[in-house]
């Protein structure tokens, strides 16, 4: 038993065990799973390198020999989580350059953009990341550039293909990249981070990313006509 | 010496000690000070009570006469910076509900706004919170309450204002309010939270915010003619 208990319930962006998984590849597994759980209830500065063998049930030279210290344990769970999240939402992005419904499929995109956001594993992790910032920055900077940095570059290079298309108006793609993600996002990922045990209902994230996605219409859309 | 050397320096929402202050206030003061400097070096689960009566030069029985427990001084300290900063930008808010030059003061409002939240001790403690949330939920609901859904409430009552004035066109005063804010805060504040020893140049924070302004006004302002 290696898989720490409960661990499944918390949902958002785990990765499901592959059916042929060798031995080290499954140790490696346990210690991220246990690590993971681990500083999200005690905190980094409260967790041990011993308590996350104990966890993962196997050794401490174990541990040691998938990461070198507990920082870049810590670095590997936040990027990892990331980019499981992140890959769906990047690539219905992608495919939105070429959209012949744009008014819709944004508003699509923006729904799974929130929703991406707003697993509860991501913002777990994002609150973590955050009060640890002062004595990690590495690793706090390497989350932004992961996340909403290259959410933001992605946007900007599909806005800049929609503006050339001629089915926005766009001058500036970075800002109207920061501007449809938080309009988008703002509000909710903002309470997130300070009120997280209350999760919102589905149908307040669905009319604010709608609500959200409107507004960047009626600012950078074409003009009725 | 009761006052922390090094903390004039932080700036952002430090309250200028009074001419005249009584005993009690200056020891106060100074254990509110000393606090501070602490849990943002060390965190709030990295210092106690003791340390804190040290840094403040006073007895361990005076702390506790002012705050019955480490969470009430946190408490203490993050709701009165929170007031402080806030309540200059509070007041410029409750005078643009009577604009005659809508576009020009929302810009000038935006500046102010992405400026107060962006001070190095606000967004120190923004951070400290954020990571100390699931410790402590009732600070951390409480800085939400103070700060971003007080703002929203003040931004959603004056844009109700200038849209029943006929200088905004706004169906939904909450979800503007929210627009407004996250359009003019969004990308900074995100990224502060993340890579907050690298501040923004003030230029950038100009532009910033009056790119999300026009982008507001071209969402919600009148059509031109």
């Amino acid at each position: 038993m290696t898989e720490p208990s409960g661990g499944a319930a918390v949902g958002g962006g785990r990765r499901e065990p592959p059916v042929f998984e060798d031995r080290s590849t499954r140790k490696r597994r346990a210690v991220v799973e246990a690590a993971t759980e681990l500083f999200l209830q005690h905190g980094y500065a409260g967790t041990s390198m011993d308590q996350i063998a104990a966890a993962a049930a196997v050794s401490k030279p174990t541990v040691y020999k998938f990461f070198a210290d507990k920082e870049q344990l810590l670095a590997a769970i936040v990027l990892g989580t990331l980019d499981r999240a992140g890959a769906p939402f990047l690539t219905a992005l992608t495919r939105l350059a070429q959209t012949s419904r744009l008014d819709h499929d944004l508003a699509v995109l923006g729904r799974h953009y929130l929703q991406t956001v707003m697993q509860p594993r991501v913002l777990q992790l994002r609150r973590l990341v955050i009060g640890a910032s002062h004595d990690l920055p590495g690793v706090a900077r390497a989350y932004y550039e992961r996340a909403p940095e290259q959410t933001l570059r992605a946007l900007a290079d599909c806005f800049g293909k929609l503006a050339a298309r001629g089915l926005l108006r766009i001058e500036n793609p970075d800002a109207a990249a920061a501007h449809f993600a938080f309009l988008v996002l703002g509000r909710a990922l903002d309470k997130s981070l300070f009120c997280g045990d209350h999760p919102f209902p589905a149908a307040d994230l669905t009319a604010q990313s709608d609500a959200g996605v409107s507004a960047f219409l009626a600012a950078y859309g074409r003009p009725p006509g």
